[in-house]
């Protein structure tokens, strides 16, 4: 199941057979003093995995550096830019396709990724249409993320460190998790953080959008399966083509 | 020692402290029917965990797609252009900076990424000259791999997958060598291939440059605790400032 | 208020006393049989116009090409790169602050822009922080929207040439709305279209997203207002400065 | 004849019928005290119109901003980089050829878009060569403009804000000229400005190149109408094919 | 006076004390069949050596490859696109104002370098605004050429291979001249050559633009020692200082 | 021989002819008191003459503008960019193809230009794999150099300036060798050099890397020969195709 651990000698029918490529992303970006630095690559990298079973894929080495720019300044954040991500996933993806596989699936572990991945898709699709690129990032939960949160969202669109994320990586990296340390802290996000550059050390201190203290296993669980099941879902329909 | 795995509260007084964050860089590449495709990932890998413990510094997550033109063809192998990677690299550099480290050491598992690290260091040095930036590549081992080499070098400069690199893996990640699987196949390697863009299929179809069944894991260990020597002897005086 | 009708001479010292430099950017895109090509053209000009109004900026000609890739092959429409967008953007930016601007607003009337145009803004931030940049796109509309809609979403992000948009120009610019030709077309949008590159032509033939029949001008005027009250609210807050 | 008033569902039949797309490029550049800082969008967009009138073409939304490089000092000018103007340009000249047009023609307004235009012209002729990409800029001219002038030219390849561009305004858009702030401004332009960077600031505080009082409606329109019959004559021809 | 003669032990002086930087810039293009591809390097060196020696500069060695878009389907012709030449005229340029140099002047040989030559300058003048940066293209020649020519000039702007251009080298580089091939062939430049990117086999099958036979070399003579006049006089006024 | 000197209506029967066009590559930069600044170029261009007589090849103009970061700081030095080179490179060597050249054989006189060369020819057999492009820098010589050396190597890889450089330059080009300034300088370099961004002035004043004094003519001429033996058994073995 992981790419890596495979040989030259036997991987070209395994690819043909399988057809599917997981490419977990990160980063490397402050997620309170709870959740370690890598928090974004050890979901994806769980989910991947999961996601890699229940699709019979391949999972490709995590590509652990994502778009952080909002956070980098906190300690820890590491931040590469979106010209670098785009052109690293459309390389990785030209291999792929010249390799045999029929899918190409991104599972995102960070919001910050996702304009990279969106992009670095369409330059594929451009060149290689054939090729099924897919950018994943806990598809269809918004629903069931409204259901189980018990703090209102600090923010329309994104969460961060809080009583989801956390929940998440209770489920998917416990022993990663120091719940002793976590916090309850919600920012009042003014209003211009969505129409101008707002590094985030402007409205938080800790980088949690809520309280993280309300995180637990099972609703992690229970979000993380509706994420599966859709790319699960989605994965299945495309392997029969576009 | 695990960079992602600190927390953001704890990780800038460490980071102050330990001054030092060592990144390994390997690549997905053919590596014959006993290796496996990341093969230049985990020798990175491991070689930075002992490393950082000598040395006292943080081990950022690998990154695990290099440079592999000459393999690109082989199944298996994810090739990365070189451009992608010193965009990508000069990024993490930057960020490292700007975190606080004083010193930025790549340490390389595979020969194709060796021009991408040291141009992405000279744009850092450019830019950034305090930061110290350690392009490591088994330094200061070409003596003690011709004294250990049983089967002659099939090329004057690199090897792969062989006798050598075999015995690394042996000795540093033996979990992932299939020695009943390993070759004896000697190419020879026209001239031609250090002077015109040269494919490694027009004169080898296993990928294998040398008798991988000499492999052992005391001559793995020789050449890797050179390195190691050097690679720690480099950093504590790079320590005292340039 | 037009920035290109003021001359050389008189313009330096208006400048410094209005602050506020705003773009309105649009595209040239399918909008149905009943909405013009340059709709987000139009919509984006006239917004900024009543915008200028408000805050006394001055209003710069329309950038009138957009991102449209998922409606390029569309009849009419006219796609420009992400790259190509992100570099103009960030060249205007450059010279408004050299001319003395305060705030360079961006009112833009296609979704498409909003990357490059966030994009722009960060690239602008880190060189010249000092400008403010907005990137504003009906902001804090989304109540107001679900309140006015008869029709349901057909899709939970966008919205496109139907009931809302269509308002937007009979509020607008109703002399370039013909409203007898308005067509109820509500496409099932499929999941896959949000998790990998998907050309609209595959799920609607009119490039209509809802029952554009349903377009009231009083529903315009609604939503316009809240856009409109929210930007100046935002405008009149950034003049004081960060 | 405007592109953008069309409407997706009938502009498809147009393209074929009409095949020429006529795009104005401009600058916001200062023009002395008379004179608009859109002059050379005004004038593009006006000459425009006529030529589509005459060659029954589309004319596309005017690109309001060009390589004001030498007058970027000036009060009121905007900047944009070739790079940008190039990029852009291709983008379009792509699109209308996907479109369906047979010719690109690009109507300029302002001297310093020249080479981007012949720039992106020739990527774009690499590439797409049955598309013909016209870079327009009073074709055929110099004699009439030798004839219709009174005042010296203050240089031998441009002129500007002078005599001969504002007889163009008052011809093209005298609603927008102020003829009594018109002044008498010959500059000596010195020889070193034809063979180093020279913003404009070194020789002239007005930006205006000989006596702007000498601007007469008949001259604009004797040299205007010389360049607009060269333009069709250009553009019937290529109708015919290359 | 040739630069790449001098050492590095001496250099250092000379650099202070010359202050000036020639370099020549020239093409490999096709010239008819009595000058050689190389006729506008040779121009240059020429020129190049005569200028040093009244300016007492040093001359770098010649960039023999220049854009020769229009030419580039002749036989022999070696064409490198605007975005190398600027690059590297850039680098170059940088160079030169670390070692010391007061001024970079570049003289050249072949008119389809003047936009890289002046794009190159100009991004030189934003970085390094002290380096005073030249593009020499025989300044201010227009007149003797003029009195000098019998043939009409068969385009406004450029000449090629023909009475002109065949004078000069017999003035400058006659051991290259095969007078003997020299041709009468004027052909008709259409307008739209001008206006659209127009390779010139679809004019000519000689590349040559007039009367060769006519060449003299005191024609050559008369117009090179105007050109050099010029640029003695330029830059004997930029040592100076701007 | 000399490309350039050849005439545009002979020179295309001749190319298929010879089919090998040879293009030397040096660099300008310090090479003691006893070299010229040019002697990178003066070697490859006396190499490739050699190399042309015997192969029967073209010799194209000298590229005189090399990647000479380590001694860019060093009096006389001019440094271009990796990019830069890479690109004319490239551009060189697709005009060679279009022109129907065979071989497109490189002859470099400094290694620092090694990287720029084997890159821009792996992007050539990317795109026109038809086209041979050899990069050769003095081939299968490290024997002989062993052979002949006196003093030892100052480092494993490279030498500069030193008694084996001096000797190619006695014997290539022997009107450019002031052997009376001649020194012995033998640095210490560091380990670090290797590793590390290490600028030379760093560990030696006079760029010389051994005894300079001790160059030879015959030392020169035995390496020479061998080097150019092997270049000519590569071009002609190319010849027969790949």
């Amino acid at each position: 199941m992981q790419f890596q651990y495979e040989n030259s000698f036997e991987v070209k029918g395994k690819i043909i057979d399988k057809k599917v490529a997981i490419l977990p992303i990160g980063a490397v970006e402050a997620h309170g003093p709870h959740l370690p630095l890598g928090t974004d690559n050890l979901l994806a990298e769980r989910l991947s995995a999961k996601l890699a079973e229940q699709v019979n894929g391949f999972v490709l080495p995590t590509l652990p550096y994502g778009q952080v720019w909002s956070l980098k300044n906190f300690p820890g954040s590491i931040n590469v830019s979106n010209e670098s991500l785009i052109s690293m996933l459309f390389d990785i993806g030209e291999s792929l396709y010249r390799q045999g596989f029929q899918i190409f699936a991104m599972v995102n572990g960070h919001l910050g990724n996702a304009f990279a991945m969106k992009e670095a898709a369409r330059k594929l699709y451009e060149i290689y249409p054939e090729l099924i690129v897919l950018y994943l990032f806990y598809p269809g939960t918004s629903k069931v993320i409204a259901e189980v949160r018990e703090t209102p969202a600090s923010h329309g669109t994104y969460f961060h460190a809080d009583e989801i994320e956390t929940s998440y990586m209770l489920y998917l990296a416990p022993e990663f998790v120091a719940m002793e340390k976590a916090l309850n802290d919600m920012p009042t996000i003014p209003m211009i953080a969505d129409v101008t550059p707002t590094p985030w050390e402007e409205f938080t201190e800790t980088a949690i959008l809520s309280d993280a203290t309300l995180a637990r296993i099972d609703k992690g669980e229970k979000i993380t399966k509706v994420a599966l099941q859709n790319m699960v879902q989605i994965i299945e329909k495309m392997k029969e083509g576009r």
